[in-house]
């Protein structure tokens, strides 16, 4: 049985028998990581999916861990490689072990033997159950413009209420990323670089409506940012039309960053 | 070098053999499991920790995932096993993986050897770098008497501000446990079995203040649980002085589970 087998990020032939040869000197055995990177846009939410050459359907951006590593270098580099998306502010969001996470999987060994020229040994390091950390990020989709790595058909943002049945365990994975991320809403700020540098209040409202999925009666992320310090007011306006030019804000980079370090209480 | 090397649960020399030799065939390698069990009894909050033979300091209860258990499931037999604790709500907090976690630790092998009379080749699967993922859980710690098992010299509660420095990255996990239970405590109800059947509005407002470690101002956490009708307003007070009777309150017990199946909002 194959256990959600991950090789990207090798551009030659030579690095593909090298990585599946000796991997296991390089890489921690059994462990892998998945990242749910969600992308915000203009009052859209999507979700970042790939697609591998030896698997049927659409999953995760995920890989090893390199054992010089920490799991957050590991995360950042596997999503750099896998998608060519630099930069993320990546969040562990939980781990996923059920024995039979990779059962369901349509990994297709003839396919990969196509797309690499390689087979695996029976007691290949690749081949066991692996135990996979999870990751989830938020960017803005419009700034993040994927680019597939050579072992990857495609690699693209898809709506978050068109997202398609994914492989392995990624189906429960976004499941729990959602409600992850969800609940770091009320406890960490939000917004840098996924709005204009100023917005309106209408604008951040609008972001938290759409990260958490549903209508909010009132405002009172953007009042407890104000109250925080977050945010601040500028002495300035936008005029979107006749008797209509709401107020522009912009975050404090600063109190926002240790906010993002301590966490605090938002709602 | 040792890495995070944990046995125990074993009672007999021949047992410890096979998990030495065969144990990466019934366990999944280079992953364990830690947790930190929080403990609370009338506005104190404690930490169990474990002393194991072979190790000179104090640690957290961890141990390794059977190839046929989920990640919960592995972490309740763990802490059964090492503590004699059972039927604990564990959650998940964190997975531990920086390549020099275990590099501190005052593992001692030549104690290892008395304890135990093994020695380990130098490939066993036990010396290796090992990534941890975090459980914590939060129960009362009169009702919760450890027992450690035949590979720990003990195994006690210690008051949170009294905790030692602990080996290996296990400092940086209680840390960690203990943000992201503050965190959950504004999104998943608490005190079932921590308080007695029925409690007032005061006993459980100081609940509230042990586990998140400052003074309240206002009693937001008992309102929103009535609000949301997980804690019901009995016909009954207690006489605790003269002019002083306060109602006694207690929990909806289908309205709590359904709130820590779906989570809710707080403060």
């Amino acid at each position: 049985m194959l256990y959600d087998v991950y090789f990207y990020g090798m551009n030659t032939r030579e690095e593909m028998d090298d990585f599946i040869l000796n991997g296991h000197l390089h890489y921690v055995p059994h462990v892998s990581i998945d990242c749910a990177i969600f992308g915000y846009h203009e009052q859209q939410l999507k979700l970042l999916l790939l697609k591998h050459k030896a698997i049927y359907g659409w999953c995760l951006p995920g890989g090893y861990i390199k054992r010089t590593e920490t799991l957050v270098q590991a995360a950042n580099r596997i999503v750099m490689e896998r998608t060519g998306i630099g930069n993320l502010f990546l969040q562990q969001f939980k781990a996923f072990g059920d024995p039979d996470r990779a059962k369901t999987n349509s990994f297709d060994e003839e396919k990969l033997f196509e797309a690499t020229g390689v087979r695996f040994g029976k007691n290949n390091w690749l081949i066991d159950q692996t135990i996979s950390i999870g990751f989830y990020a938020i960017t803005d989709f419009v700034k993040s413009v994927p680019e597939p790595d050579i072992m990857s058909d495609e690699c693209a943002w898809f709506a978050i209420d068109e997202v398609p049945h994914l492989e392995f365990d990624h189906d429960e994975m976004v499941k729990e990323a959602l409600h992850t991320m969800r609940v770091h809403l009320y406890h960490y700020p939000i917004g840098y670089n996924m709005l204009p540098e100023k917005f309106t209040l209408s604008e951040i409202h609008a972001l938290y409506e759409t990260l958490l999925g549903k209508k909010l009666d009132i405002s009172n992320f953007p009042k407890k940012l104000i109250a925080l310090g977050l945010l601040k007011k500028l002495n300035e306006k936008r005029s979107i039309g006749p008797h209509r030019s709401p107020h522009l804000y912009m975050f404090d980079k600063e109190k926002y960053d240790e906010a993002l370090r301590e966490g605090v209480v938002l709602s």
